[in-house]
This record gives C-alpha cells, structure tokens and sequence, in this order.
C-alpha cells in the first residue's frame, strides 16, 4: 500500500528518507525553510511546499507528518506551529534524535488535541538511502500500525529491521542506548588500531588488518568495513585532526545510566574520551604536573 | 593444489580446522594425547597418529606441522619434543593464542636449526568450521607462502579474510589486540542492553532491539548477530551467573597498550570488568562502606 | 560579636552545628519535626521552637536562619512554609547539600521578597563538632559579610577554612565538586588496599600500612586517618557487606563535569565503581557470558 | 644509637636521606660517580668516597650498605660491582623504587652470598629531609631490627612512620602501590579543580577553594596543601605544559592488580590519563573522526 506523507525537514536525514519512500512508490510533499534544500528535493521526486501550511493543506486527513529536524528546541517550535494546523486523528512522526523525556512530553501534549505522536529512532546515516533504515518506534500501537507501509519502505526489508519497541518515548530511548553502544564500539576499535599503529617495529598496514578482519573474524561488523574504507582511502589519517565531537546521545546514555543505577563504564568513557580530544590545553594535566614539582621536584615541561 | 598436513592438538579448534582442511581436499594426519579426541577426528576424515613421532614420519619432507594446543608452557613443551624429529626447511605453524613475545622467541630457537617457524593468529570460534576463520599471519615471507593453499582453504574465501601481516610475532600480536577489542565490543553491547533492561517501565524486549538492529543500523555486527541469537534462546538470561571469564589476550592487549605510551581506556576497563564479575566480596568497597561511616556516621551494610 | 541563629533541621548534622554555635556564644533556636531532635537539642544548650512560626518569632529581625535539612523536595517545602513568615531583609542559609541550580532558583525566589539567600557547603561529617567544618559559602557579599560571627565560630578557626566563593550556588558547587573528589580519594585508598590484601603471600597487616603512611608519606590525608582507624578496629572488615551508597553530589559532578565538557574519569568511575557494588546481578555480565558461550562455545557458569 | 652507613647514590633522595641521618647523630660514607655530587655532600657532613672500593674499606664490618640509584638495570650492575667486595652478614638496603619482583630476585642472589637484602619504599620526596621519610620495609626481621636507629632516624618519628611489613620484596610492593594511589589521589584533585575551572560564570579563586579545604574539610590531605601552595604561586597554572610524565610504579601497580585479579579502575585510569596527556597527536582520536566521517557524513577538523 502506498501513502501520502509531510516531511518536514529536508536536510541530508530527510532528504534521503523522503527519497527512499518516493522510490518505494510513496508520494511525498516535502518542506524545508531552505530554498535549496526545497530545489533539490524536488529534484528527486519529492514535492516541495513554501510553508508548513501549504505542506499540511496538500495532504489529506488524517495526515501523515514526518519530523527530520534537529533535536532541541526546533522541535518544540515546529509542534508550536503544526499544531494549530492539524486535525485530530493526524500521526506526527519525529525520526530525529530527541531525548525521550522530551518526547514524552510532546505525546501528551498533542494528545491532548487528539494528534497521536510517534518517535522513531533512526540509524543508518548516509547509507541508509541505499540500503535501508533500522527503525526504533514507540508509540501507540494503532498509530504505529497504520504507519506500517512506511517503515516498511525505510527499513531494509519489509519485515525486518524495524518494529514497535514500546509506548511514546521507548523509540527515542532505543536510539540512544544504541548511539551509546555506537561510542563504545567506535572507540574499541580507535585504541586497537592506536595499539597496532605505535607498534612501529611491526610496520603492520592497518588496512590490510581491517580487511582480514572483515571476514570471519569474532570482531566483524559494518563499524569495522567502514574503519576499513576509511584506511583504505587515508592509510596514515593525514590531514585528520584528533577531534572528535560528539552529539547529545552519548551525553544522555551516560545520565541515563547513571539515572538508572547501571554502572556503564565502556560508554561513559567513551564520551569522556570525546571531550578529551577537544581539551589541548587540559587544566587536569597541568595541575597533575604542578604537584609533581611540589612534591618531587619533577621539572614542569614548559607550554 | 591440496597439500599434507600434520595437526597437533585435535581440541574444539583443531579438530574444527583439521576437517575444514580435509573438506577442502587436505591430507591430514592429526595427533592429539586423547585417544577419544583421535577417535572423533577419524571419523571426520583426519588421520589419526599415535605419536608426534608418527605423525612426523608419516609426512614428506619438507613437512607443514600445525599446532592448535593451548597457549604457554605446552607449546614449549610439544616444541621441545618435535625439534629433535624435525628436518632443515619443515614449517612449524602455532596456529593458538600464544603471547607473541613467546612466539618471537621460539622462532629464533627454531631458526637455529633450520626450522621455519609461523604464528597464525586465528579468529571465528566455533563457526569457523563452516564460515572460515580469519587469519592473522606473522613469519618470512617464502614460509609462508608455501602455506598459501592451506590459508586459502582454512580462510572464509581464498583470496579473503587471511595476509600475511608482517614478520614472526606480527600475527600473534594482531590476534591479541583484535581480542581486545573484541573485549571492548562486547562490553559496549552488554551495557547497553543492562541499561535498557533496567528500564523497567518501557518492558523492551531486548531481542526485538537486538533483531531490529542486526538491519540497517550503525551497531549491526557479528557479535550483535549472536548476541541477537543468544536473547532469542533465553530473553532473560535466566540461570546464567554474572561471572566472566577472561582468557590471557585481554590482559596482554592492557598491558602491551601501556608499555606502547597508548591508552587504551576502554579495552583495559572492559578487562576490568571482568575480574569485578569474578569478585563477590570486593574488599576495595567493603574498605569505602567503612570509610563513609567512620566520616558520616553513614551506615554500614552487614554481610 | 555573638549572634542569633534559627536552626532548622536537627538531625545529625544541624544538631552538631548548632551545638558548636552555642559552644561559641551564639544563640540558636532550634526547630525539628521530630520532638526526640528537639528534645536532644535542648539538652545541648539549643533552645527548641516548637513549629517554623514560633522559631520566627522568637528572633528579632533581621533574622538568620540556617537550613539543615536533607536536599530536594523538604528544601523547597519548608521555604515556602517559610517564606510567608519572614520580613525583608532576613537571610537564610542553606547548610545543607542541595543542586546549586535549584539553589540560584531558590535564590532568585527568595530575592524577589526581599529575602536574602545563602548557600553554605559543609564538609567534615561528624567529626566537625570537635574540628570545626570546611565551609564554601556563595551569595551576596553583604549577606555572607553580616554572618561572618557564624561561619567564624563554625569553621576550624576564625579566619581559616571557610571564605564566600562567589554569587549564590557557588558554595554548593564547590562542595558538589568537593565530594566528587571525596569519591575518587575514596577508590584510590579503596582499590590499593584490595591489590595488598590479595598479595596472600607477603601477608600484610593493612592496619600497619595505614599507619606508616599516615607519617610522611606522599598519600598521607584526614581520609587516610580514618582508614587506619577502621582497619585497626576491624582488619579484615569482617561483617561488612561490599555494598556502597552514594549521595547526588556524585552524579551531580558526573553530570556537571560532562555539561562543562570536562573529561573527569576517575570521579565518574569511582560513582559507577559504588553502582556496581549494589547490583549483585550484573545483567552486563551475563550477556557477556552468553555471548561468549556463543561464539567460541565457552562453558556458562551456572547461577 | 648512632650508626655508620655508606650511602650508594647521591642525587637529590640520596643525598638529602644522608643528610637527615647525619643531623641525626650516624656517621655516613657517600658514593657517586659524580664529582659534583660528592663535593655537595660533603658540604653537608657527608664523607665522600671516591669509589665503591674505597667506601666498603671506610665501612667497618658487619656494614651497613644503603642503595640509592635509579631502578633497573643499575641497580643490577652496582650489585654486581659490590658483591666481590661485600663480607658475610653486611645489609645492603636498597631504598630506591626497585620491582619488587626484581628484589626478590636480587635478595636470594646475595643470600647465597651470606649477604642480608633489605628492601625500603621511601616517600616524602623533597620534604623527607625536613619531615622525615615514611618507610616501608621488607626483609628478614633480624636485617630489619638491626638498622633500627636507621629507621628511626629517617622516619618523621622514632617509632612511627616506618616498619618492617613482611619478607623480602614485599617493602617495594608495599611503596609500588602507595605510587598506585599517589596517582588515583592527584588524578581526583585535578578533575575536581579542572571542573571548577571550567565553571567560568562562578569565577572560582582556585587558590581559595584549596585553602579553604586544607580545613576541616573531607578532602584535607598533605597532596591538597601542595595543590594550595601550587595554585597560590600560580593561579592560572600559567606556562605549565599539559604534559604528565610517570614513573615505572604506576605502571607496576596496574599490572600487578590486573595479574591479582584485582579490578582497580581508578589507579588504572590515573596511569592511562597521563599517557593520554603526552600524546598530542591521538590516532584513536583521528579514526573516531575518520569514522564519524563514513557513516554520517560528520565533517572531519582538519589538521
């Protein structure tokens, strides 16, 4: 069954997902305040509106209205806006990455209008196009249901790679244990390869390593092929500075955790690592070398 | 071409390599102490010796010896017993997890006498009888590549999932450090999925969140796949104890890490890790819970 | 100069400082729920109010009253039982360990009716009746200024161990951050003592170690003193479960240091290090050991 | 009772014990292959030999030989030049941060001798000379009892701040982990103050906060007095590098816990921080970025 559906937000997230669902036979009426992100959607099928109010006259109730916008208060004041547009019984979607409690909040307050609100978690990045999104949803279940062609199209199969998790907020909450999970595995690989590059006497050629290791290796795993097309590509990293940012997802798996009495230590400092790596000046270390002198006379390398 | 063989240690791994060896059109005569695990390996297609001393007449000079024994004080021992029977120009092969500063010194003591000496690690455990394994390979260069058929045969696809990675050591060290991040991938998913269990009030099924991102999401990995595999059979983990075993490569991989200048937070921690699964009746927080009551007058559990 | 105090909260800690302001010359009216607090107060020299209002009426404005009361929801319930009793101009401390963001909140609030807002961080535990307490004061400077006689009398010495730190929250900031160091200190002490008492065969008296490093030792400290009066009176810790509390002040630093982007591993471990003291189920470990039973079929220990 | 000692070693620790134990009343001989350091001890009341041979015939037997060179091979290589010149029944005490595993070694080579190996952890570091030395000391009672005035000398009192913990080795384990908690302590204080620091709208006095700590607060320490000395010096830590070396003990320390099956994550971490903080040029950090770049797109900092 094919579906009309907004998508409001047409960044790189929304543009390729309102892409997949146009080639999977879906009409899709897109919006961005972006004049250009307008223009090239429209270039790959999707029908670009002027206005969130023309996005929402062009489709027919009960609407389908899928959120791809920044997590945070871009949110909040697109709902503030959608709101009064909408009928009841219309679906929200918000695939983006927002924290759950917020999400939570949001559910309630739309049902209060009779809009029922769903949050889908989404990975897959800039391949998801091609080869399809994993979807975390939460929400209740008929409004789930009634989305069902659309995951189905996202996701990499019609039944798999997608599913109900739990009530509003549960989707959210998946999504950021997995991007939680995502920094730990990032950052076991980062050390391993730091490991075998400073073994210099070895000379080893990462890229060779993370070849081998792609096949039938305990360690394989779609991180692992793109650490691979990454080394490929730039043996040495050169030109890559060692600054590593991070989202809001890794920040909320670590209080969560915390919230939760789950000791997750992997996680957390695979967040801290992150902050580390855009310290260079760290207070920390100065310090440390500091009482060194103090109590050892240990000379201070000077800045 | 098919080449002979000789495999000693005829265990889980051995046994497992012997016959994929013998599926790929290998001649192998395999010894092991245990006349059962001899048993088993003929019914499987490998000829069984009684002795090392049989096993090495029964191969043509220059022979290919393939050792699959635990790691440490046994290597040493088989080696000491096999290089008195050996010839100038045999190959030595420790296919096991051996440290690979031991490896480094035993190919010197073999090269004395003329004996090619490599260290193949290898990864894929149980599936690799059926998947391949992935192979890390350290000697010269000519040594190995007389081996070529029997890496083809034992990897997932000929030209796939084995190399030679650099001199004698190289292929040992690899292992090690793939097993630590081995460790840290599976401590990432393992918190992760604590932290979603104790979230009670979502009631995720944690093998529908395994499954639905074994597609498509940026977490997708073998290790995730049995992960996936191992909830489907027991959601709750029922009657297994919280106690995790560690084998020497996680503490080598920690160790090495620190004398390479590296930090290595998040593959040390999840060894760490499992030494504290290991220790019901931790003393460092039996000493925190006496300290909080000597300060604060804070309460002190009893036993 | 000697002044008036209104305590509220007679627990262990208001009950100790208001018996040490008494000690000094201060008066104090006192006021607890609980009339056994009362009536141990009074016996201390602390003159008992029965109820919040009688305590207001028997100080002559402008008041000084001083809250020792457990952090959160009590904080903001008694204030706004207060706030309806007091006159322009009056100052009231909190003593206690609340969120320096729900204290610049309550500062506000409390500005607005012309009452002046202190928050005080008080480190020392039970031993500051005798010792004096470590005082981190934040607010106005005039408010701080006019009860200089109080914090005199209850810091260690007049001019030494207490000063205003900055705008309203800043005292309880740094005491936030106090305890987090407080719990890093801890586990550093904590895991030493676990690695020399696993050395079995040197089989060494940790109560004798404690003290010969509390004589000029690198890691000599108050804490330090307390470890060595623990282990002197119980060496093995017998009896005592290895079970950790932990107050908010840690996960607030946790929490703070991560809004600040300031990597702090070793605090942040050391909150986790006593969450994973009182979880004797580690869902994380059994996965990890299901996991490794699935792929390289390592035996499972049963629970 | 005053004692005649011959000091092996006289840089900054070596020369400074001698110095305490000639104040102390004891006759002591000194040797360095350094002129220089010769010609300052002797200005300090430190008779000078010009080689060891010369300062074993100026010692009368049974004599009383006291270490204090760099660990390592050094120490190797000064026993070996000694033992041809030692008698039976002379003590050599080594005082230096030797493994203790190294010690045990060495002690039963110059068992076999007839020569006593007393093994002395020594901290203060440059305030020993004023304070004294606190010391922890492995070896055979008899060895031990007799270099009692020693001891006693060194130590901040005659009968407290040193002893005898347990049999050869186990005074170098005792020092390897008080190093261990050295490290976990600083690391504590330093993220604490690095939050602080970081908490710019607060505009702590970091100096301030120190001080008024050393005061009754939980986290008094002598290594806190440093901190306040150091930041009252230098309160924006100004031309310090971030740059953090380490000694071999915390290194010990880790491994020796991880080979006890201790987890000790703090000390462990306190030791990673500081390799951490002297590699500028992280290649983990770089592949996280390389990564983050593969799968979504992330814009990668360049160099």
């Amino acid at each position: 069954m094919h579906m009309q559906l907004g998508m409001i937000g047409l960044g790189r997230m929304g543009a390729n997902m309102a892409e997949r669902l146009v080639r999977g036979g879906h009409t899709v009426v897109g919006f961005d305040p972006s004049p250009e992100a307008r223009g090239l959607a429209s270039s790959k099928g999707i029908s670009p509106a002027a206005s969130l109010a023309e996005l929402i006259d062009r489709l027919p109730a009960p609407r389908v209205l899928w959120l791809m916008v920044p997590a945070g208060k871009i949110v909040d004041d697109t709902l503030a806006e959608l709101l009064p547009l909408l009928s009841r019984d219309d679906v929200v979607v918000d695939g983006g990455n927002s924290f759950y409690k917020d999400t939570m909040r949001r559910g309630q307050m739309l049902a209060e209008q009779g809009v029922h609100y769903v949050d889908c978690g989404t990975s897959g990045g800039v391949w998801g196009l091609a080869e399809g999104y994993s979807l975390m949803i939460g929400g209740e279940t008929t409004a789930v249901e009634r989305l069902r062609p659309i995951f189905a199209t996202l996701a990499p199969a019609p039944d798999r790679g997608w599913g109900r998790v739990g009530p509003g907020g549960a989707g959210h909450f998946t999504k950021m244990v997995h991007n939680g999970i995502e920094y730990g595995l990032m950052q076991a690989y980062a050390e391993g390869f730091a490991i075998m590059q400073h073994k210099t006497d070895f000379a080893l050629d990462l890229h060779q390593v993370a070849e081998i290791w792609r096949e039938g290796s305990v360690v394989r795993s779609w991180l692992l092929d793109l650490t691979a097309d990454a080394l490929g590509k730039n043996p040495k990293l050169a030109g890559i500075a060692p600054y590593v940012e991070d989202s809001g997802e890794g920040r909320w798996t670590a209080a969560e955790a915390i919230d939760l009495n789950v000791s997750a230590p992997v996680i957390t400092l695979s967040l801290l690592e992150r902050l580390r790596s855009r310290d260079g000046d760290s207070f920390a270390d100065k310090l440390l070398a500091a009482m060194r002198n103090e109590f050892g006379g240990h000379k201070i390398k000077a800045e």
